[in-house]
């Protein structure tokens, strides 16, 4: 493979440029006081923490194998809400979710609906944001790279099953719609927050399924255990966790994560209803490795690796160019095609010397749509496929030094607590003084509510844990003029001073 | 479905007959010192634990999910002898193994390894005593019933591509020959207790695997990792663990485990060369649920699932019987087709009235083969694949009783570390007095050399811990004298008498 591109290691790191948006979990865990522990089945190593309260953990590049499945253990996990809890799923077969739309309505449990013909399909989950931090408009929001996807094997029933069951969808029915059953916070209008999202009812009737199982195993809580909805080729967030209603209905969802939120529009544009909705995933691929752990890789010999996959139509041939798309060779598949919706494991064999790489990958789907050089800006940052970002950095060297590091997910599961720190005690300056008085008082709901902020003393755990986040203050100020998924726009509510110093103090209280 | 065959639940649970040798581990933690938390990623409660030094894990039927793949958490453990320490794994990349009988004799890291061509095959993992709970004959070794075995997705490189690596193998070769890395116990003469296995070369060079993942996983230090042979459709033996040499050889390995180990020979006749290895899996399926854990299904529609595979051939049909096979009904396949050596998911749905049932189910392979109704007994117990012991019993209720217990694995992670407790002085009859003496000076090598027994002081981890086996006087006898796996048999070694008196000690000692 001829070599046209190639620099060094430290200008590499500074192109990357998405680098300080990945922050490794075990340094966080340390530095951090109030992280929790991960979720049951996660092996800490495998993730970059984005969030704790509600999660957000992006798989690491080097946890993703070459077979096509993800496990349990290195997969995603991006929940809109907090997760609910561990008693939900004590005892999985009572379960009981409701149908409406349909000539009889009624409920199930999750045992009765195992008596309906049972199907298990293979699937890509992707948070429709997985590439964001790409983008150089920095959308709100979590800045995944490339890890907020998995591939899995789903048990369950089809929604077409399921309705037929209740006598069948009622005429009017253009759209499937689904609702998690996250507790709401209080004080803020349901509509706002809850997850309840829509999809085309024929779509819907098509493959969905409401899956109870994850790779062979109960559906884990933080994954939407007992049950949640699968929409095979659809991006996460239609695939609605902890599913408490399902029904066929003659409009979209009114919540606004459907009418406004996930739509695609141009940069600084606010979200509607005459926007595209995140549906259906765009083909896409990237490299895992070797060296997808940012470690260096021995000169000689080398077999590049990495995933593919377009929804509802699969993937008919992935390319790999080491000099940014001049010239591209084609890789092979390996393992089995678990189907249209699966992702597929391509492997590229390559001879390698010392010095410093760039692989890019380039994948097209049975239709003939292949992947862009670069994504097209949006307002939050959905759907990157550009290839272009996503190239593999590979570090090749004659030797490895003396004393190599253990692989990253080699150590016991490590369920790390962080020891809460004291906090350093940085004087505010009189702005971020005034903004400590928004955030406790004048925002209704109080900024609280939602968020915890050790300075405020603030425990609210439906939105991110600012401790955590560290949001700068051009940050918090668009998410609150402009909300940001659950959130709501606060630019009605306080004045634009307010706001700076809302965001001023955010800022310095986290920093 | 016509039910004829029926019987109340107290009948069914005295007819199933192996009830005593499936240990909970829940119940086993409690009640015995000493035994080990579980292996990283295991989940406790989807075990029966059959001994914790080497470990034996069978998965619990209620574990068995419906996609064709076995999760780690759940996938059944089963050791020739220690586990090799963590350190093993501390760097993956850095494992080196010999490669012998070739044109060019040599060695591979893993890292070189991974350079090789890269293939993911699924395929099952089986121990040979699978289902020997079932013989009447009652064989030695840990008595399995349905639940040692597993489904994987295997990652690694063709041995027929590491053999080419190497110039290829010598002219003479018949067989493939793999080595363990596992430390041997001292005093006792390598060849009885090495694991070093062989099979065909042209299987060898057909479809076997050096693999390093399991399910996308970096493969599990208790799964054989970080390397470790995969022979699609041979039983577990052959898929030797940690492998440090790979040879084509001439010959089978002299081994034990080869040459008398692993055998099929009548009841009482001693294994030798003569007799058929334990290389091809036969044709098998059984059912998981529902109502695999035992607990009560509620009465109306249901649907039955289980696993249905053959070596090397895959299966072609299922059927389920409610009636010990006077009637039959073909079952339906579900997800993915992983390949001939994967085993294939299939549910069948039925309508129950209260009452007890008993479910079998039969499947066929490609080539015709069908699963007999019951298994040829063989000295060891190998091979079970009768589908008569296999039933499922069905306990079905109009109501559920108030208070449903949890589904087992629904709680959080319990790698439970036992807590000591006090051994009840109990004490010993004569002739176990006279025992213990054998057991502590006589025996050469020592018994506590391997084995763990409190009452003796000793804490040998080869063999079986005596305190968590409990073993009868006869089982020890029959050990003693003829040997168990990597035991040597101890006949010539010492007198009628003092046999007599080492089982009773055993015995008695670990009542």
């Amino acid at each position: 493979m001829s070599v046209l591109h190639r620099r060094t290691l430290l200008q590499a790191m500074a192109l990357a440029g998405v680098g300080t948006a990945l922050k490794p979990l075990a340094l966080l865990a340390s530095a951090t006081p109030s992280v929790r522990p991960m979720p049951t089945g996660k092996l800490a190593d495998w993730f970059i923490l984005h969030n704790d309260r509600p999660w957000a953990l992006e798989t690491r590049r080097a946890a993703y194998g070459i077979a096509p499945i993800t496990p349990q253990s290195a997969f995603f996990v991006r929940n809109n809400l907090p997760t609910p809890p561990e008693s939900i799923i004590a005892n999985r077969d009572g379960w009981r979710f409701e149908v409406s739309g349909v000539a009889r309505p009624g409920s199930l449990t999750l045992a009765e609906l195992k008596a309906l013909p049972t199907r298990v399909v293979a699937s890509v989950l992707q948070c429709s944001g997985n590439g964001r931090a790409f983008f150089p408009h920095r959308p709100s929001g979590s800045p995944w790279s490339l890890g907020a996807a998995g591939c899995a094997l789903w048990t369950g029933v089809r929604v077409a099953d399921v309705l037929e069951h209740f006598g069948g969808a009622l005429e009017e029915a253009q759209y499937l719609t689904a609702t998690g059953a996250e507790d709401l916070p209080e004080g803020v209008d349901a509509d706002q927050v809850v997850v309840e999202r829509s999809i085309p009812l024929d779509k819907g009737m098509d493959d969905c399924l409401l899956a109870w199982e994850m790779n062979g195993e109960p559906l884990p809580l933080v994954h939407g255990g007992p049950l949640r909805l699968i929409v095979p080729g659809y991006y996460g967030v239609n695939n609605v966790k902890w599913v408490r209603r399902l029904a066929p209905t003659a409009a979209e969802s009114g919540a606004k994560i459907q009418v406004s939120g996930y739509r695609v529009r141009e940069v600084g544009e606010s979200g509607g209803p005459q926007h595209p909705s995140m549906w259906r995933m765009n083909v896409k691929s990237w490299l895992n490795g070797p060296g997808g752990d940012g470690g260096p890789v021995v000169a000689g010999k080398a077999m590049l690796y990495g995933v593919a996959f377009s929804g509802e139509r699969g993937v008919s041939r992935v390319e790999v160019s080491a000099d940014e798309g001049q010239t591209w060779r084609e890789a092979d598949f390996v393992g089995p095609d678990l189907g249209p919706n699966a992702w597929r494991s391509f492997v590229l064999p390559v001879e390698l010397a010392a010095g410093e790489y760039r692989f890019v990958s380039r994948a097209t789907d049975r239709q003939g749509d292949t992947q862009p050089a670069d994504a097209t800006p949006n307002h939050r940052g959905y759907g990157h496929n550009g290839w272009r970002d996503a190239a593999l950095t590979v570090n090749v060297v004659n030797t490895l030094p003396a004393a190599a590091e253990p692989e990253p997910g080699e150590s016991v599961h490590q369920n790390a607590v962080a020891t809460p720190t004291a906090a350093v005690d940085t004087p505010l300056s009189p702005l971020a003084r005034e903004g400590r008085a928004v955030y406790l008082d004048r925002a209704q709901p109080a900024c609280g509510a939602c968020h915890t902020l050790a300075d405020a003393g603030s425990a609210g755990v439906t939105g991110p844990n600012l401790d955590v986040l560290k949001p700068g203050a051009d940050r918090v100020r668009l998410a609150v003029e402009q909300g940001v998924g659950a959130m709501p726009a606060f630019d009605a509510l306080l004045t634009e001073t307010e706001i700076e110093a809302l965001a001023a103090y955010v800022a310095e209280a986290t920093r």
